[in-house]
């Protein structure tokens, strides 16, 4: 089976717009989605990258652009008004949830509630609604998430997107292939057809 | 008749990739293109932006997807072992074309000079060779491409490119809206029949 690892941050638009035709690109090609949270501010320190949204002209065409993308795809899209929020425990509930098969599921109920629900997925709350949402026990999980190994987890899925050549998100990877954005998906499934062909 | 304007730098991969293709996507749309020489670094300078190649993983990464994009448009290309040359008189040069209702042929071969012969487009002679293969007299163009009305005309190009909100190259307008890179040409063109359809 053909392994796409997909390397995403919740508080990254073009990772939400890619997370949402993600699966889709895998299944097209009979391949299987490895969803890889990261934290995309060690990212770019790492790399020396800097924030897009930092330049103002980018960041007001990047509004623009990401709703473009969202009505191309049809799914819904407005901006947070949390945002940026810290989405780290998020994304080690996200782990948390990868420990129980349900990565997938956690990540697109997650990327629905930062980009088309405005909510603020840092509050406590929120993260208990959504970890409940995929049928996790909201206590158990919340707990967990604070776990060492969990909170080793991330920052070794983080040192590894970075290690072989992420530099922003998403960071999709066949084999060795990156691919960067939502952008690229057409790339990704040549590169799965290929790799299937092998 | 639906007029797009392409800005663009004679120094950048994507403005490249984009210059292959916009006559074609222009055309399927019944609307006509206006080659807009601007100077990049000065985009860069005005709006905070960096160069993408700063940051060493994303330049490793642009070298891979410039090639990806170069196979799927069945286009040769190859770094420029003279890259970053100046490309300020080249593109002064393209406005001299430009004055002769020449600047599509003169950027076309100008950009294939560049990313796909690596030449290097900042030296005379190589400027006088891209003046007469579009048919110009090479000592008049080049004289003429001194002149402080060509050197005004082309940083009024990137001023006006920057106060319509670009920040990198290409910069390509419908009206008032701004699309970046040669990504985006799929949206280019829905804008192009939306206008056409007004």
């Amino acid at each position: 089976m053909i392994e796409l690892e997909f390397f995403f941050d919740f508080a990254s638009q073009y990772s939400y717009l890619a997370a949402t035709q993600i699966e889709a690109v895998a299944a097209r090609a009979g391949a299987t989605v490895r969803w890889r949270p990261m934290v995309l501010g060690a990212v770019f320190k790492a790399t020396g990258n800097d924030m897009p949204a930092r330049v103002a002209a980018k960041a007001a065409y990047m509004v623009r652009d990401v709703d473009r993308w969202a009505k191309r795809y049809g799914v819904p899209f407005r901006m947070n008004s949390h945002w940026p929020m810290p989405t780290v425990n998020a994304e080690r509930l996200c782990l948390v949830a990868d420990e129980q098969g349900l990565a997938a599921p956690f990540a697109l109920v997650t990327f629905a509630a930062t980009w088309a629900e405005d909510r603020d997925i840092n509050q406590p709350a929120e993260l208990a609604r959504l970890a409940e949402a995929v049928g996790l026990d909201a206590k158990a999980a919340l707990e967990r998430a604070q776990a060492p190994e969990i909170k080793d987890r991330l920052r070794a899925n983080t040192d590894e997107a970075v290690a072989r050549g992420a530099f922003g998100a998403p960071a999709i990877f066949v084999g060795d292939q990156l691919f960067w954005g939502n952008d690229r998906l057409h790339f990704v499934e040549e590169a799965l057809a290929a790799a299937a062909a092998r």
